[in-house]
């Protein structure tokens, strides 16, 4: 299985040689998010696509092969996206909980300023199941990969595997639903401070 | 909103009045979960449903108005299963960290034997918002429902709310996918195993 996505995200896109190139297929993916968010995949059109991205219809043939490419481009693209955006948060963290907690946090706000990413992913299981199992295994690896790596430092329990990086990931995911996408009534600390309690002692007595 | 979904149900099917009408409701919705489950709703057919459930397309209409209601109708019995074939395990368990334990080995047992409730779940955010909905809100309102009443009892920490639900329920619902319908390559106790140490102490050290 391609675990990483990167693979598959060359084969979808044909990579621009120009940075005038890489801004036309960057504005081709934003408005893909913005036109498959509002519209759904079967009711999307490339000319709507390329109408929201100011670029004629010949530049998105020169980037993308069909509507089916752009979107598994899309899920991809989202992926890292949200990888790249979360980085940052984990590593600045002083230990394994605090970096879940501003994890979580930095996806909570992720969320709450790119909303549309949920009907994407969500309809990408059946747009393009490859590209949903790829988005959900390979962030549970991560996250399986940095929990391993922070027990070695002996920053949590030994016991860490994978069932906790995919509990991990489902609370987030849920989370995000919950507090990102159907409301913002509770602040992001808030929710976050919650999760990194919990997983710091549990909630037993 | 309508958190039990039994108002929304009782407005789906038109309710039988004797066991046979029962039995022929029941197993149209049985069919419709193979259907749905195999095509997905769009190619999903009501002569399919009916030759599947081995019922007269004169008996469909008895019970359903339409595909787009018997759709509903089955999330919400989906829903009523799932709660119903948890339960027990829950109500039988000698604290909370024991009962969400238990619930959980009894949802990825309930999945293992009906994997199509992932993708009808799942597609019901596109065919049926209102349903998805409903189904995630009164399934968190039920998890923090009984979170509360064992804070109250002392078996858990008092600050549990909304955040812990909607955090287990999403555990819950990736957990199913990844050792439910994806693969059985865990058992079902080893999973439910490592959650309730996780929350019954958390992973900090």
């Amino acid at each position: 299985m391609d675990v990483t996505g990167e693979g598959a995200e060359e084969a979808e896109r044909k990579a621009p040689r120009t940075d005038r190139g890489r801004r036309t297929q960057r504005a081709i993916l934003d408005a893909a998010l913005a036109e498959f968010g509002e519209r759904g995949f079967h009711e999307a059109s490339i000319s709507g696509i390329t109408r929201r991205a100011g670029v004629a219809l010949g530049s998105f043939y020169t980037y993308f092969d069909s509507k089916d490419a752009l979107f598994r481009a899309l899920v991809n693209d989202l992926s890292a996206q949200v990888r790249d955006h979360v980085a940052p948060a984990i590593r600045g963290a002083q230990d394994q909980v605090a970096a879940e907690r501003a994890g979580l946090a930095a996806f909570l706000d992720f969320v709450r300023a790119h909303q549309e990413i949920y009907r994407i992913i969500d309809e990408s299981e059946f747009v393009d199941p490859d590209s949903f199992r790829r988005h959900y295994s390979s962030t549970a690896e991560r996250i399986e990969a940095r929990l391993r790596a922070a027990a070695a430092r002996g920053e949590i329990v030994d016991t860490v595997d994978e069932v906790h990086a995919w509990a991990i990931m489902g609370m987030n995911v849920f989370l995000g639903l919950r507090y990102g996408v159907w409301s913002n009534d509770r602040p992001v600390a808030d929710v976050a401070d919650v999760v990194a309690a919990m997983l710091a002692r549990g909630i037993g007595r």
